[in-house]
C-alpha cells in the first residue's frame, strides 16, 4: 500500500510521480470504506482527491495554509496529515471532526464549516503574513458553489487589490449540494464545456498574453469563435477585477495541477487556478447521485444502498408532504430555498410548481430579501432554511422582512442539536436571535402533526413567523393532542400540580419521559406544550404559577435571549410566586456526535433533566 | 417656478424637455436649502436629480416600482411624488423619513436603508408581478459602492437568469461614502474613464452586436486598443453573467437617461444600466468634499459650513484618538472598516498606518471574517462597525471569530438610538445578538476615559470582545471615576442603600440623573457602573441585593437577550431577595427623530425612568 508510507505532513513527496494515479486509487478506496462505515461526506471528498495531493506535493505543510471552504472536502487533508487513525472515529463524539479544526492539527489553518468564508480569512492570513515579514504560501480552496455565496464575492473585490502572492483554487464540479444555478454557474459552464483544458507544460495562452505578440494570438483565438455571447474569454470574469486567471484544469490530473499550483505561485498578485473536477469520482453511485452522497449515512459499498432502512418519516418528510397540499391549495405560496432543495424537502415542490420555486444558490441573505420583496408583490413566501444557516441573513430578516412586517414564512429545519457536523451546524441559537427582532413570530412544534398544523397556521397569519422544528426522525406520539393552533396560545397535555413541565418543540417528547420518571417517584407533574415562543403565552405561566410550585422551561436552544429568559421575566415582572428552572443549552459551542450522547453530555437529557427538576423541587 | 407645476405622481410628465435643465436646477435648489436647515443626505441626492426625473418621465408611478438601495438618495423622488411640504419636517419626530417608507407614500415600493438590498427586493417584486399575471415595470437602482456588498452580487446571479424585464440602474459616482474600492470599482473605472459615453439615439454597439455584422465592428472597437488588460468591453462583466449592459451613459443628460430606461424597458431579461454621475453635483461645497456631504448637519448654504459648531469630542474622536495611540505602540494592531473610514474615525489610523489599515468595501461580512484570518495569523485586528451594520457580520461572528476564540476587537459605534435615520440604523440589538454568541464578551463606557481604558484592556485580552458606544457627544462626566478596568467587573460609582441603579454604557449618564431626582425625593441611590454585559459582574449583582430592596437595570438595548434579562435571570436563579426593574428599549422599531425626544417618547428618558422607579420603590 503507497498510503502506508503517508504517516505526516509532506510524507507524499516521497511518492513516485508514476505511482499518483495508484495513490488517488488508494485514497478513494480508504474514503468509500471508511464513510460507508461512519457516514459522512463523500461525494466532494472523492471529488478533490488528485487535487488535495497537488497541493500537498507542492506545498510546505504545516508551514503553508490552506483554507478549505466549507471544509466537509478536507478528507483527503486529514489523511495525508497523518490522521489517517481519526477516520475510525470520524464525526463520533470524543473523535475527528468532518471539519478543519485548528485544534485538531497545525495543517488545519482556519476552521470552517459554513459556506464562502475561505477566501475572506485566507486574505486575512496573506495580510498577516506580509505584515510580519512571514514567507509561506496560502491557498483558498472554494467550491464553486460556495461561490454563489456574497461574501466570497466581497473577498474577491478585496483580493483584486493584492500585490502579493495569494492563490484561489476554484474547484468546479457544477454542483453545489444540488444542481448549480445562476449567471456566474453559466459563466462557468461556458468555460467548462470549451473542452479547452489548460496545462502549464504546453504552454497556453495565458502565459503568451503578456508578451508582446500575445494580443493578436489571443484576438486570434476569439475570432475563431461564433458570436460574441459564446466568445468565452476564460476566466474574463475574474481577469477584470484584478485576478489572474489560470485554467481550467482538469482537475483529476495530479501533474497537470502540481504543475499550475507551482505557476500560480510565481505570481505576485491575487491568482485563481480553475480546477474541474467531478463530484463522487470513482465510486459510481457517488457520481450518479451527487445530493444523496454528499453527507451519506452509512452504505454498503457494493450497491451504495444505505445500510439502515429509514422506518419513519422525519420533520422534513412532513414539511415536504405539506408544502404539496398548500401549494396546491393558494396559488399565493411560493417557496424558496438556498441551494437545498432535496435537504430542506422542497424537491417535490419545485417539481409540481416549477415557476413557483425558486432556488437561489448558497445566498441567505438574497434569499430572505427576496422573499421580502414577493411578499410585498402580494406573495406569500415559504424561505426553508437550516437553523444554523439563517444566522448568515440575520439582518435581512431585522431589516427587510420584519421592518414592513411582511408575512414571509420561515421553516427553519436542523433546528436544535444536528450530531455529526458539530459546532458550525448545530441550530441553537435561532430562539435567540429571532425573539430579538420586533414584527417577529416564532413556534416550534411538538410532533410530526403540529407542524403541519403550524404551517397551515403560518399561511393564514399576516406576519412574519418562523417555525423550527428539528433534524431527524418526526415524533409521533402525542398524537391525541392536537387542538387548533392559535396564536400565541400553549397547549396543555396533562394537567397536574406540583411541577409544570413547559417545553419547546423537539423538547416535549423530553418533557413526556421527564414526567414519567416524575411520576415513578411519585410526583404529579403538568405538560406543557409551549408551541409559541414568541410571543409566549402569558396567561398559560400565569396559570402554571397558582397551582405549581415549580415551573421547569426546556428549550433546544442557549439560554440568552432564549425561551426560558422569557418566560422567567415575565414571571418575575409579574411576581409570579412559582419558582423557576430553566432547561437550556449552555454558553458553549456543542462538539460534533450522537445527538443522544451530546444531550446527555450538556444536561438537556431526560435523565439529567429529571435529576435536576428533581433537586430543584426538594429545594423549593 | 416649475416645481409648483408638481404636486402629484406624473405631473413631471407635463414639463416641456426643453425645461429640464431649468427644473433639475431648481429641484437642485430646493434640496440644498432645505437640507441646509434640517441635515440630511445632501451628496447623493443630488447626484441623482436628473436620474429620478428621467425615471420618473419615464415610468407610471405607483403602478411601476422603484426600490431605491439603501435610499438615501431618494429625496428627489419624494419631491416628484407630491411630499414637498415633507422636506419642512424632515429626519424630525413625527415628519417625513429620509429613506423611502411604504406607509408614507404608495409611490415608495419597498423601503429600505442598508445597502445593496435593492436587486435583491426588486427581483421579488418582479417574480410577484409575473405570477399574478401583472404588467409593469421594476427598477432598482443601486450605487456602485452598494455594488461593493455581496448581496448584491448574489442578487445579480439570480437575476441573470430571469426571461422577464427588469431594470438595474447602477449609479455610479465612483464613490461609496468615501472612495471606492476592490476589483469591481477598478473595473469601473476603466469603463468610466474610457469616456465612450452611450447614446440610445446615436446608435451604439450595444446594438449592433446582435446583429449579422455585430462581432467584426465590435472586434474592431477592441483593437483599436492597446492591450488585453486595457481591453475594456463595457460591462463583460456583466453580459458574462447573463444580464443585458447599456452604458456607460451620463447621468446628468435626463434626454439620453429617458431613452435608454425606455430602450431597458423593451427588454425581455435583466438589464443593468450603467449611469456615470457626480455625488453633490451642482453645489460646490458637495461637489468638493463629498463624505461630508453625505449625511450632513445644517450648514451655511453659502459657504457649506456647519452652522453648529461642534464643541465637545464625540465617541468616534475618542475612538480615533486612542487609536493613533494603540497602533505607534503595538504593530501588530491592525483596523479595518466596511467603507466608513470617515464614519468611524479610522481615518487618522489610515494615514498614518495605511500598511494595517483596510477599507473593504460595504462588505462587514467579509469585514468579520476577514478580520478573523489576521488573527489566526497572529495580528490584533479592531472591527469598526456600527451597531446596525454589523448585523449583517452576525453568522461571521459566531462562526468565524467565536468558535475559534481569535481575538477579534469589535469597536461598535453608533449603538444605541442615533436618531434622525431611523429604524434601520438604530442600534438597538447588538446586545442580544452579541449575548447569545458563546465566547463573546461584551463591555460599554461611561465616558470618554472609559472608552479609552476599555480600547487598551481589550488589546491586552485574547478573545473576541465588543465594546459598544453611542453616535454623538462623549459624555465627559464623572471624570473622578476611572478605576482600572478588570475583567468582568463593574465600577461602584456611588454606594448608598436601599435603590441601586446598574447601569450600562451611555445609561450611567442618564442613572447620574435619575440619581440626583431620587436624591430630591429624599430617596439614597447607589449607582453602578456596568462596564460588563458579558459576562455581568454577578458577585457585583450579589452585593447590590443585600443593600438594595430594589435593583434598576439600565441600557439602550431590547429588552430580549439583552443585560436585564441576564441579570434578573441570574438573580432569579440566585433567589437573590432584591426586586429588578428593567429599563430596555421596548420590542419595537423606534423611528427616526431627535434622540432625546425618542428617549422620551419610548420611556428610557431621566424623567420617565425616576418616575417608574419611584413607582416600583414605593411598591416593593
Amino acid at each position: 500500500m503507497l498510503l502506508d508510507q503517508i504517516k505526516q505532513p509532506n510524507d507524499i513527496k516521497k511518492i513516485s510521480p508514476r505511482d499518483y494515479p495508484a495513490l488517488a486509487a488508494e485514497i478513494r478506496e480508504f474514503l468509500v470504506n471508511k464513510i460507508s462505515v461512519t457516514g459522512g461526506h463523500l461525494g466532494s471528498n472523492l471529488g478533490a482527491v488528485e487535487l488535495t495531493m497537488a497541493l500537498h506535493l507542492v506545498l510546505d505543510l504545516p508551514k503553508d495554509k490552506i483554507v478549505w471552504d466549507v471544509g466537509h472536502q478536507s478528507y483527503t487533508h486529514k489523511l495525508l496529515t497523518g490522521r489517517r487513525e481519526g477516520f475510525e472515529h470520524l464525526r463520533k463524539y470524543g473523535g475527528m471532526s468532518g471539519f478543519p479544526k485548528r485544534k485538531e492539527s497545525d495543517c488545519d489553518s482556519f476552521d470552517t464549516g459554513h459556506s464562502s468564508t475561505s477566501i475572506s480569512a485566507g486574505l486575512g492570513l496573506v495580510k498577516a503574513r506580509d505584515l510580519r515579514g512571514e514567507d509561506f504560501t496560502v491557498v483558498s480552496v472554494i467550491g464553486d458553489g460556495s461561490l454563489t455565496g456574497g461574501m466570497a464575492y466581497e473577498a474577491l473585490n478585496n483580493a483584486a487589490r493584492l500585490e502579493t502572492n495569494f492563490i484561489i483554487i476554484l474547484n468546479d464540479n457544477n454542483m453545489s449540494i444540488s444542481e448549480n444555478v445562476g449567471g456566474v454557474s453559466k459563466y462557468l459552464n461556458n468555460i467548462r464545456t470549451s473542452n479547452a483544458y489548460l496545462d502549464v507544460k504546453d504552454g497556453i495562452y495565458y502565459a503568451i498574453r503578456n508578451t508582446k505578440y500575445g494580443e493578436p494570438v489571443v484576438a486570434g483565438i476569439r475570432k475563431a469563435k461564433n458570436s460574441l455571447k459564446q466568445l468565452v474569454i476564460p476566466g474574463m470574469f475574474f481577469e477584470d477585477m484584478g485576478i489572474t486567471y489560470l485554467g481550467p484544469v482538469d482537475g483529476h490530473d495530479t501533474g497537470a495541477l502540481v504543475r499550475v499550483i507551482r505557476e500560480a505561485k510565481r505570481r505576485k498578485n491575487a491568482v485563481l487556478i480553475h480546477v474541474i473536477t467531478k463530484k463522487g469520482k470513482g465510486y459510481l453511485p457517488a457520481e450518479k447521485h451527487p445530493a444523496r452522497f454528499h453527507g451519506a449515512e452509512p452504505f454498503d459499498v457494493q450497491t451504495g444502498v444505505p445500510l439502515k432502512k429509514k422506518m419513519k418519516a422525519n420533520y422534513t418528510d412532513i414539511f415536504s408532504t405539506v408544502m404539496m397540499k398548500l401549494g396546491q391549495r393558494n396559488d399565493k405560496i411560493v417557496a424558496i430555498t438556498a441551494a437545498m432543495p432535496d435537504g430542506t424537502g422542497l424537491k417535490r415542490f419545485s417539481h409540481a410548481y416549477p415557476d413557483r420555486f425558486f432556488d437561489v444558490g448558497i445566498a441567505e441573505q438574497h434569499a430572505v430579501t427576496f422573499a421580502a420583496g414577493l411578499a410585498a408583490g402580494g406573495l406569500k413566501p415559504v424561505v426553508a432554511i437550516y437553523s444554523s444557516f439563517l444566522q448568515r441573513a440575520y439582518d435581512q430578516i431585522l431589516h427587510d422582512v420584519c421592518i414592513q412586517n411582511l408575512p414571509v414564512i420561515f421553516a427553519i429545519d436542523r433546528a436544535g442539536l444536528v450530531g455529526s457536523d458539530g459546532e458550525t451546524h448545530q441550530g441553537i441559537f435561532d430562539l435567540s436571535y429571532l425573539s430579538s427582532i420586533p414584527n417577529m413570530h416564532i413556534c416550534a412544534p411538538k410532533n410530526k402533526w403540529e407542524l403541519s398544523d403550524m404551517l397551515k397556521f403560518a399561511v393564514n397569519f399576516n406576519a412574519p413567523i418562523a417555525i423550527r422544528y428539528p433534524r431527524g426522525e418526526a415524533y409521533d406520539g402525542l398524537a391525541q393532542f392536537r387542538a387548533p393552533v392559535e396564536y400565541g396560545k400553549a397547549e396543555m397535555i396533562y394537567e397536574e400540580e406540583g411541577i409544570a413541565l413547559l417545553a419547546v418543540g423537539s423538547m416535549v417528547k423530553t418533557a413526556e419521559r421527564v414526567r414519567e420518571s416524575l411520576k415513578e417517584c411519585g410526583l404529579s407533574c403538568t405538560l406543557v406544550n409551549a408551541r409559541f415562543v414568541k410571543p409566549i403565552d402569558e396567561e398559560m405561566v400565569e396559570r402554571l404559577s397558582v397551582s405549581h410550585r415549580l415551573i421547569v422551561t426546556m428549550e433546544e436552544n442557549v439560554e440568552s435571549g432564549g425561551f426560558g429568559e422569557r418566560v422567567r421575566t415575565f414571571a418575575d415582572e409579574k411576581e409570579l410566586p412559582a419558582e423557576i428552572l430553566s432547561i437550556t443549552i449552555p454558553d458553549e459551542y456543542v462538539e460534533h456526535g450522537n445527538v443522544e450522547l451530546l444531550k446527555k453530555e450538556i444536561g438537556i437529557d431526560e435523565e439529567t433533566v429529571t435529576k435536576r427538576v428533581l433537586e430543584e423541587w426538594n429545594r423549593v
